[in-house]
């Protein structure tokens, strides 16, 4: 004895091949309008809308039942669909339209506190406390449908190429490295605690120790971090690792998966095997590890040319050990006025450059925020650096390398948006690789790992871990797409002798590489296949592929930047009982 | 420059359409023997063992190598399949073996503290320690890619049928209903705690309202609960959740996945639909609510038959409002002793019964263990009720219902095992249907929601929740195999006015309501579709459909009964800067 109707097709796709077609629907009413002996009502679901109308050829009581209907009524439709007189060319299905013979009101509604409208511009925390609502835009269902695809899509292919999905663990150990770890305190251990998993790093290794070969999951994961940017306390990685494999292994069947993902989802063919670019070919062409070669304005080195220059601030720079590098923005003589520049320059300063030097290239003359420094054979041996031509606008940083870049890596980018180079139609993979094994803090001069500290050297380069291990190169490896990294991974480690040398070099003790690390490094030693991996965050590959601006609009209920879900209202004050039985006290 | 041999074939399927091919295979030794000249190694991987000879024909360098090899050392292996002299019938690949010409030890092992044999019998503890080397184990890789191919196909068939995976969150608020939760202390809230879900059953409601038509998501759910028996703190869920369905439309989705699954990965034909009994008949005939009905011995009900008899521990029992049942052991006269009986009847005693009342069919006569009470002529008729024949054995418990019906359906299931007739090859899937919507407490008598305050009742049953509460069926559904319960689900209201009728009935005051479920109360005032679900335990699927005896062979990393997991010891003690940071302290 159900009420429901059984649907035979879903809102948005009817369209003229449906005609004289007997059609069940069942949707929301996105808006109802009484013209007289006919009413129009728009039956929205997760495709889209069609028109419905009940006219005077019902039964009296159908009509007035259709005339109680308002906007978010749940309603249950039988009719036919006919050719529409006034087509609708701007919907998908505004040629046909559906005359009711039967109405079910499954549920009433008030009037909803946002619209349920694509383009409706209302306030984020209005979003996110009312996400149901929010959701029944047909936009943001399309968004958890493509991601579900990109999901779907990733399980298949790396099932076809041997990986097993395997859950790791959600209640684990802290390890306090890197970000901070969500706690959950342990009732049956009291004063004890379990932490969320930042990535499932350990144990998918341990699962390479235990035989599993090729592992993947799509695996949740939880930073307590301060929420700056586009960032979530949980969220979503494609967790890979594999044994028996080096970079090129690894690499080979990443691209496998990407040149399958983009023919599948976005119906673009990309050419594989993606351009790898070194590290430290990356920083000083492009002044970033993850380019953007959309465009060019790749950055040049000028401390040569610059060397003993009436320029103090450059040559204070070289003196200490910085740089002076620029990018020649091709024809940007005229499209930046002074004024632009000096935004610019006010940007720039977010990456810690003091000043931005510039220089239009004229047809006779060169023209410069420093011509009192330069003569112009001077500029001229500048420019020539860039292969400038008239029309051209040079603009330089000096300072140490790390601002330099960053600076740089950021104006290419701003500049190449402002002037539309940012093709949304072209899909620029590449590798970085070849990454340093460690960074060295500028203050104390000791260092820390890259990446992690499983990460395996190259073996070329092993000789310089005594000696220089600032050079060491890192068998690891980021995937970047139009300026975007998508994930990143390496070969680990697998040799014990090799790890307990790592733990050494980055002034790890004894003790607390076990206390933090024992389970692993006790496992490899008892025989370790060589093995590595690779995780993508899904969030921000499904908020890239879908071409939005937030990775907040491909997740159904994400946290606010109070990291508080606005719908459930979590996090939220507990049960005294509940503390008690945990043995904790708030201060 | 990658010394890792690139892998042409897994160990363990290699056989004699592979004689005279070039093999490079990659794994552990699990054996090695010096037979004077001949080095014989058994290289495992997932897939299972081959049999690596080394001769004398190879360079002594490499012969020499090969004799440095010991248990689980981890290695390459180039060389050529041959056809064995002796072959092994025990082994997949017992009819070749690899001849090496070629080796590389990616890994040195020192001597396991466990065997990597699937039927080595060590400490659970132990395994769940070494899990890593337990996994290694040729079954256990079986079970986990057994788990794989039961997500996939669940992930295949729902998407066919027009379900899109959501990730819910797992930081939401903590409702104290049901189980105890796990909370998580929020840093940029002090004070304030999240909780992990024990189930995502309020986000995916919201996902009906929000228009997501058809919810699937393998879920990682929680419950803080003390470890009896087979359970696992946290654990995982198919979960699903469809709008505009009734019961059958659910039932009908469902009967497709399990004939389909059984199908691809036992190779099962199962008939669908499914048996569907009511909760009252099961109770009636099973004396359970996930009845296995691969055999008989139903239960029979002798209130009448005994009412006014001489034996007072039957009358009280009914005077009390309780009850007389009991089953029938075909032919089982011979087979139970009197010790078994007493045996079977201490069982019984963990469920309540307080006496367990035999009688033997004989060709003349029936003798029992109260034929002081009862003559020839009430036996016979007791008899009667059960159609029972000479060489039977007849069990009567009396006693209020609950402890009648439990200590019955467990008797059943336990002769029923005692005499082999659980058949592992018979796969009887049937739903249970029409569950009572509440359960009345037996000293205060107030209600509870039998599944959860959301579950909707039956339409034809509404008249009686002012009147008969009791008697109100739910639109409930679970799916059982074989006695096991796989899943269960409901409709949900989705009427506001109901939903506030059951709180009331519950006795839940509107301010709780609010604190607890205030949000979705708040969203179904905005339009809600007529919807329900179901999960299944993926654990517990994955466990009954590979034999296995525990859960805890089917998830990669349990925990231990005391919810510690063994590998990474978690939980632990953490640093006092991490407490601070989040405002709490340990009593």
């Amino acid at each position: 004895m159900s009420n429901v109707f059984k649907r035979t097709h879903m809102c948005g796709i009817l369209n003229s091949s449906n005609i004289d077609e007997s059609v069940v629907l069942n949707g929301w009413i996105q808006k109802r309008r009484n013209l007289g002996g006919l009413i129009f009502c728009d039956v929205r679901d997760k495709t889209g809308i069609v028109q419905v109308v009940f006219d005077d050829k019902i039964p009296q009581e159908l009509f007035e039942k259709a005339d109680t209907l308002r906007s978010e009524y749940v309603v249950g439709v039988k009719g036919i669909v006919k050719e529409r007189q006034s087509k609708n060319p701007e919907l998908p299905t505004g040629d046909i339209e559906v005359f009711a013979n039967d109405l079910v009101i499954y549920s009433e509604a008030e009037t909803p506190p946002i619209y349920i409208k694509d383009d409706d511009n209302v306030d984020d925390n209005l979003r996110l406390k009312y996400r149901y609502l929010d959701l029944r835009k047909v936009k943001m269902q399309k968004n958890l449908t493509f991601r579900h695809n990109i999901a779907k899509i990733a399980r298949e292919y790396f099932d076809s190429q041997g990986f097993t999905e395997v859950e790791t663990p959600i209640l684990i150990k802290s390890t306090p490295e890197g970000a901070r770890d969500y706690l959950v305190p342990s009732r049956v251990n009291p004063g004890q605690f379990y932490a969320l998993p930042q990535s499932p790093q350990m144990f998918k290794q341990l699962l390479m120790v235990g035989g599993t070969d090729r592992y993947i999951q799509i695996a949740k994961c939880f930073r307590d971090e301060d929420l700056r940017a586009d960032r979530q306390p949980e969220f979503t990685q494609i967790d890979l690792e594999m044994s028996f494999v080096d970079e090129d292994d690894v690499i080979e069947i990443q691209e496998g998966f990407l040149k399958k993902l983009m023919k599948d989802v976005m119906n673009v063919d990309v050419v594989t095997p993606f351009p790898r670019i070194p590290y430290s070919e990356a920083m000083e062409r492009y002044g970033s590890d993850k380019p953007d070669t959309r465009f060019s304005f790749e950055l040049k080195k000028l401390n040569d040319v610059v060397a003993g220059c009436d320029f103090k601030v450059f040559t204070d720079a070289l003196e200490k050990g910085g740089d002076v590098r620029g990018i020649n923005i091709d024809g940007g003589s005229e499209k930046f006025s002074r004024k632009d520049i000096d935004k610019l320059q006010d940007a720039a300063k977010h990456y810690g450059a003091k000043g931005l030097v510039w220089m239009r290239i004229g047809e006779e003359e060169i023209t410069s925020s420093v011509s009192k420094f330069f003569n112009q054979d001077q500029l001229k041996e500048i420019a020539a650096v860039f292969e400038a031509k008239a029309g051209d606008l040079i603009l330089i940083v000096s300072d140490k390398a790390k601002v330099v870049f960053d600076s740089l890596g950021f104006l290419r980018r701003e500049i190449a948006g402002r002037l539309n180079l940012l093709d949304d139609t072209q899909y620029n993979f590449l590798w970085v690789v070849d990454f340093p094994l460690f960074e060295q803090d500028e203050e104390t001069n000791s260092y820390s790992a890259m990446h992690h500290p499983f990460t395996s050297p190259k073996m070329e380069d092993l000789h310089l871990l005594d000696t220089d291990p600032g050079k060491v190169r890192a068998k690891a490896y980021d995937i970047v797409l139009n300026g975007v990294e998508l994930g990143g991974g390496s070969i680990r480690i697998h040799d014990k002798d090799l790890q307990a040398k790592m733990f050494e070099l980055l002034g790890v003790s004894d003790e607390d590489a076990n206390e933090k690390f024992g389970f692993l490094l006790e496992a490899f030693r008892y025989g370790t296949p060589p093995h590595g991996g690779l995780a993508y965050g899904l969030d921000r590959l499904v908020m890239l592929l879908s071409w939005q601006h937030s990775i907040r609009e491909v997740i159904a209920f994400p946290k606010n930047q109070a990291a508080q879900c606005m719908v459930c209202e979590a996090p939220a004050p507990v049960e005294k009982t509940q503390l008690e039985e945990l043995g904790i006290n708030i201060k």
